[in-house]
């Protein structure tokens, strides 16, 4: 591969001229500017990113951390913090937590060797102490989905309690009194806001959750599917399911299907977060819409405020989630 | 944040050393490290990657080009390769070019400046000639479902025409013979390879290819329903459809289901890929399976082992789609 040399020796500069051209100098000359550009092509010469980015001090990177690309959700988020980062002339490095609290500290400290001065922060696992020592670190860095006590600048997080009251009180309000809960096995502070905002709504109108109608599951369709089993086979009465997220709802929908149960004649479902899938399984699912591209594409704008010293842009630190409605739930009355 | 002369005043060493520590050079002394380390930890350093890609002339990242990581048969592929990242001590950078040629190429430069010396690229617009510039480039570049003549011992593809001629004749073994096609509107070769297969299968069965039972649309489950929706509102006679893939089968079924047509009682579907929703639509899909983590997982494989100068792995060149029997495919006898 060519190296800056070659380009210097063929151009008839310096390589300190090459240089100047390569970091956009202004002491570097139109003349040289043209040369080194003909060189360059001709020899198929990439600059070296690691040299560029020593003399520039910038990378134009920005980092994201997420739990696992091939999850749906994680997919949108990426795609909504990469639109920043091409509007912004910026290249997306994306690193994946996997759900584990050593994959996510190793993936951050990787992001941030690759000079990432920008980073989006999705990590559940990771603690808040380890959080804290990192967030000191780089001014850049912003957490997705999370409050970090004494870093609430930097955070933005979606009011997960009040989705679910929400989702459970749209249950209610349709006559339905005795409704499941298909809640996720991770152990995140989602999974406990979320099942909390379900027991509230029960409370706040007279009814009392009971454990025994609560199925854990991974948060994907078969944990959706196995939890639903599980409430069957266990000969519970419920007319209607809330869900952590539309995924789980997805895997619920198929078990009833599979099971004779018709929805949402027999039995009403809501889903959680208004993902992809939620339009496209049948009955086309009622859910609650996590606002998961203006949050992602928020963090990224700041974050990239926040990592090369540039006025902040106007940031909604606790998001709120809305009610969607589609065809999954039904009146008690008409059952 | 902490530099590295920090760390050498802390340490009570001077800068060479702590680079050598920090390189694992051979001539750093047990003190050293241990002097160097407790200086790191406590001041909570974290090495300049850039520099130290210099020193070492390596920074162990695997870059992976995909089109867009929300299309979940590109997660798929994404934790593939990750997988192998993680297993041999790599760190993943993910590049997308959301099926345009200019981002493809802008892209790919990105992953190369990153000092990625392997690379898995899937990138299916940008032109044979601006791949083989790169290809002579970065010796540890892999094309990823791509065959690029003068690179084939670094292509890994699948039997794109195979897959769908299989598809139809098991369609055609079930008795049917007025079989629509649901086609990606993307002029891409596995488009016209899949449906080229579609339409071989046909005539070596004895039946005409129609192109108005062909219709179009995005590959994703809009695209598919949309497609659905123009072949029924034409009034097409068909006993079954045969889809470009798993997204597009989704939204067929769903298209179906809406116009009140039972599958597989009234209507037969069969898709391609066999990823995740596959199993999740009700009937549950029959499909071709690509074998996307096995080929994703070879290709990274093979571009560590040309990127390091390594022994190659054993590859298979281009990969063969097998069947795949669910629920979405009926006889059409029983009809």
């Amino acid at each position: 591969m060519a190296t800056i040399k070659d380009v210097a020796r063929l151009a008839g500069v310096s390589v300190a001229t090459v240089s100047r051209v390569l970091n956009h100098s202004p002491k570097a000359s139109a003349h040289s500017i043209t040369v080194v550009n003909a060189a360059m092509a001709q020899l198929n010469y990439i600059p070296n990113a690691n040299a560029r980015a020593l003399a520039q001090q910038s990378t134009a990177t920005l980092g994201l951390l997420v739990n696992d690309v091939s999850d749906p959700f994680f997919g949108a988020m990426v795609k909504a913090v990469d639109q920043v980062a091409i509007q912004t002339g910026n290249f997306l490095l994306i690193g994946n937590g996997y759900h584990r609290a050593a994959q996510e500290k190793l993936a951050i400290e990787q992001l941030i060797r690759h000079q990432c001065q920008s980073l989006v922060i999705h990590a559940k696992m990771i603690s808040d102490d380890d959080l804290r020592t990192m967030m000191e670190q780089v001014p850049g860095m912003v957490l997705n989905n999370r409050l970090l006590s004494g870093f609430e600048s930097r955070c933005i997080a979606l009011d997960n309690r009040y989705g679910s009251w929400l989702a459970t009180r749209h249950l209610i309000a349709q006559g339905h009194q005795h409704i499941a809960y298909v809640c996720s096995s991770h152990s995140i502070s989602d999974a406990k806001e979320r099942l909390g905002g379900y027991q509230d709504a029960l409370r706040d109108h007279g009814l009392m959750p009971h454990d025994e109608c609560i199925a854990y599951g991974e948060p994907d369709e078969n944990g959706g599917e196995q939890a639903t089993i599980s409430l069957l086979a266990q000969g519970k009465h419920f007319t209607a399911i809330a869900c952590y997220n539309d995924s789980m709802a997805a895997g619920v929908l198929a078990a009833l299907t599979d099971n004779n149960l018709k929805v949402p004649e027999q039995v009403s479902v809501i889903g959680f977060d208004d993902v992809h899938v939620s339009r496209y399984v049948r009955p086309r699912l009622t859910t609650v819409r996590y606002p998961v591209v203006a949050m992602a594409q928020q963090a990224a704008r700041l974050a990239l405020a926040l990592g090369h010293g540039l006025p902040l842009p106007p940031v909604t630190h606790l998001f709120q989630p809305t009610l969607v409605i589609r065809h999954s739930v039904a009146r008690l009355e008409e059952l």
